[in-house]
């Protein structure tokens, strides 16, 4: 099913592998038949025998890379014969010390002798041309690359040893019985005969559709992990927020002053807590106001509330009487809309209190957290009430889907689901009814590269960095 | 000589050692006894049988890198047996996923089995400590990864070969073979015997300070090589020197305005034309001004000519009359006052001419070029007298000092010889000569590292990346 036009040819390409800047060592790495035969004009092992070529796969040679007498480096190279390599086709690694100068220069010989400049992503784009990996595990590499936190590495990682593929695969397969048979009355229809059972149908279908919502209900988790998970802290003017965040990312990163009003731009910065990666979003207070520039950033709150995973209710309760707990309480239900939100309360300013209200934790059936952000005391209580919190959220997939494009064609294949399951309802004729199991086999498809196409490729593969 | 108590210890060590940041690869490098062991801990290789840490030197191992039984990555293990390696310890290198966390996660898990954290240059530290390399190869490695430009580069790969320690030594070697006479007069010194012929150490004498002499003068241009070599840009006010060094370095850099006097501050920015590296500084024009921020200005600009190596001396002859010339050369000649630096006049604004006052050139005994900096005119032929400037610059040696240190060391020991040639004018008694002669040793020694302190260990390798 693959087309092996798309975009594929196999001349030798060549790029920077390591990270761009100067280091102790640097990488260039070559693929393509010509890899070994490119690499050898330059490349001159100490072992004078291996100088015809003879390099042996998996084995690292050391020598000098020479452009005509004048030396460029002392190198080591590393071959990988194919098919044992990452693109399977003969790959040479160029390992040289990591001056910018030598670098540069290193590849600008190898382009002379013949190779070609590797587009982004286009070492992973052989290897998924090649067979060696499929479309889903291909993306989870610059996913992996890009992972900063203990938990976007995890759901990568999962990805690219196929976690996400064995389960399209699994639906997949099923499907396709489903189809064959359906096909086959097509094939008689003439006849009017029923080979699939109709009850068992409905039966599968609904399994699908089960299987394929909890794999796009994992993606908002998925998606949320991979971005941060936005937290936002909300409370009224000058209960500390500004501060609170600061506490939170150890930085002074919001400007922090004792006029109410003095936060009006959304302020955001991440931060890993626990292996998962935070979204902190400051706002502005929560007041009537008739400053205009402010107005616009309370009403920037109330997007930011919509968009957060988790809120921290900030509260003075400096100056807290036991009367006006539940003023609190009423305040802060107003805004709970939603209940898909994780609710916070963050009792702060602690250091004016002699007790610690903890009848308010009684009063509050909430999670609650009394700290002093000012003297950054107990924020651990916090950031563990963070972990928790994101520890419960509703995962019921092994299996999260974190990637928007595998995203899209799950719920399309699951709307593909709904017009088949429809369709048999009200009787329509099965050709019309194969045309949309047809199409939902395609959706599944295009999640591990069964069915692709250059724009696809090309959509996926020009977001990865160059040299992988 | 050497002393192996110098910072050296035989644990193992371990840092990323590609440039800082994401890429597709990464490699984090063990050095030390332990490095197999460490790295075993976590290696499962693909082929099972290696999993008992049977590791051949010199080849690759694909498989999987685990903390406990979660998978970090997907690695390339190469293993470099004791003493074939950089540091002539065994070394691991772990090829990875350039993700951050995947290379943070590796590096923290090899400490965690006991491996240490390696300090900015311990790598190359321990090959200098191994014996693998002297002490100014050592140096010209850190040379290395830094240079961006040709000559740069070709300096520092000279020296890491050993350039340099080949000269020194030796000149050292004659230095001792005439020391050990010297020693010996003093083992015979009450029989008042002369074994060494006093002709002869004269004829040594000057031969060797004739040598250090030309190493010396060859650090001006070696240092010049390797930080940028230093282009001041004056003139009058409004001739468009600030346009002109936009224009060569090709963007926006310096304010540009009509207003004479818009420079005040020395901008400068570096850019590498025909293999070397030019350090432009642009400077405010050179006036009798009344404003104190200019005057600083025009202070600075007097010190930046003494700086320099080239001076670019730019003329507005946009409205330039015959008999004006003759002025332009004798205040251009009130500028020259060191012969050593070489000079380009500039004769800018061609735009505003119908026909190029070629006379000029004659008159003028300096290079000339007419460009347009405005427009981008002709700068082709200042970039190329700029490269024909600095390959006619006076270099005796086939082998260039870039290295202050060095400079340092050679400049003592020519300043022993001085001593010892004049006591021996002075008929000074020869146990006083020896110290003298043994100081001069001592200083060539230092260079290559054959006498060294843990001070100037510290000092040099303090200065390298982490991972080299």
């Amino acid at each position: 099913m693959l087309s092996k036009s798309a975009g594929y040819t196999n001349d030798t390409i060549v790029a920077i592998a390591t990270p761009a800047g100067s280091g102790a060592i640097s990488v260039v790495r070559l693929s393509g038949t010509d890899s070994k035969n490119i690499c050898m004009k330059y490349f001159t092992p100490v072992n004078k025998n291996l100088a015809n070529g003879n390099l042996q796969s998996h084995r690292l040679y050391f020598g000098s890379f020479f452009d005509n007498e004048k030396i460029i480096d002392e190198v080591l190279v590393s071959y990988f014969k194919a098919p044992s390599s990452y693109t399977s086709e003969d790959v040479i690694e160029i390992s040289c010390h990591g001056s910018e100068f030598i670098q540069q220069k290193i590849v600008e010989l190898l382009i002379d002798a013949g190779a070609r400049a590797a587009n982004p992503g286009e070492f992973t784009l052989r290897a998924f041309l090649n067979g060696r990996i499929d479309l889903s595990q291909a993306e989870a590499v610059a996913d992996l690359i890009a992972s900063q936190s203990a938990s976007s590495h995890s759901m990568a990682m999962n990805q690219m040893r196929g976690g996400i593929s064995e389960k399209i695969n699994f639906l997949r397969s099923k499907l396709i019985d489903f189809a064959s048979l359906i096909e086959l009355e097509l094939d008689f229809s003439e006849e009017d005969v029923e080979f699939a059972d109709r009850k068992q149908f409905f039966q599968l279908i609904r399994e699908l559709k089960e299987e394929l919502t909890i794999l796009i209900d994992s993606f908002t988790m998925g998606n949320v992990m991979k971005k941060g998970i936005p937290v936002a802290i909300i409370g009224k003017p000058n209960v500390g927020k500004s501060t609170l965040l600061n506490a939170l990312l150890n930085e002074e990163k919001a400007i922090v002053s004792p006029i109410p009003g003095t936060t009006r731009d959304a302020i955001e910065d991440t931060y890993i807590i626990g292996g998962y990666r935070f979204r902190f979003i400051d706002t502005a207070g929560l007041r009537d106001s008739d400053d205009i520039v402010e107005k616009i950033g309370i009403e920037r709150t109330y997007d930011k509330i919509r968009q957060a995973s988790i809120i921290l209710y900030v509260c003075d309760i400096g100056n807290l009487s036991n009367n006006n707990v539940e003023n609190i309480l009423d305040e802060f239900k107003s805004y709970i809309q939603d209940e898909s939100k994780h609710f916070i309360f963050v009792g702060n300013k602690i250091d004016q209190l002699s007790k610690l209200p903890s009848h308010i934790k009684e009063i509050l059936d909430l999670d609650t957290v009394f700290v002093s952000a000012k003297r950054k005391e107990n924020i651990y209580l916090l950031t563990d009430a963070l972990i928790d919190t994101v520890r419960k959220f509703n995962i019921t997939s092994d299996i999260i889907v974190s990637n928007s494009r595998h995203y899209q064609a799950l719920t399309n294949a699951k709307d593909a689901l709904d017009n088949v399951e429809e369709g048999f309802n009200n009787d329509i004729p099965t050709d019309l009814i194969a045309i949309d199991i047809r199409q939902a086999l395609h959706e599944l498809g295009t999640i591990t590269g069964e069915i692709t196409t250059d724009d696809l490729l090309g959509n996926i593969f020009g977001k990865f960095c160059i040299g992988k």
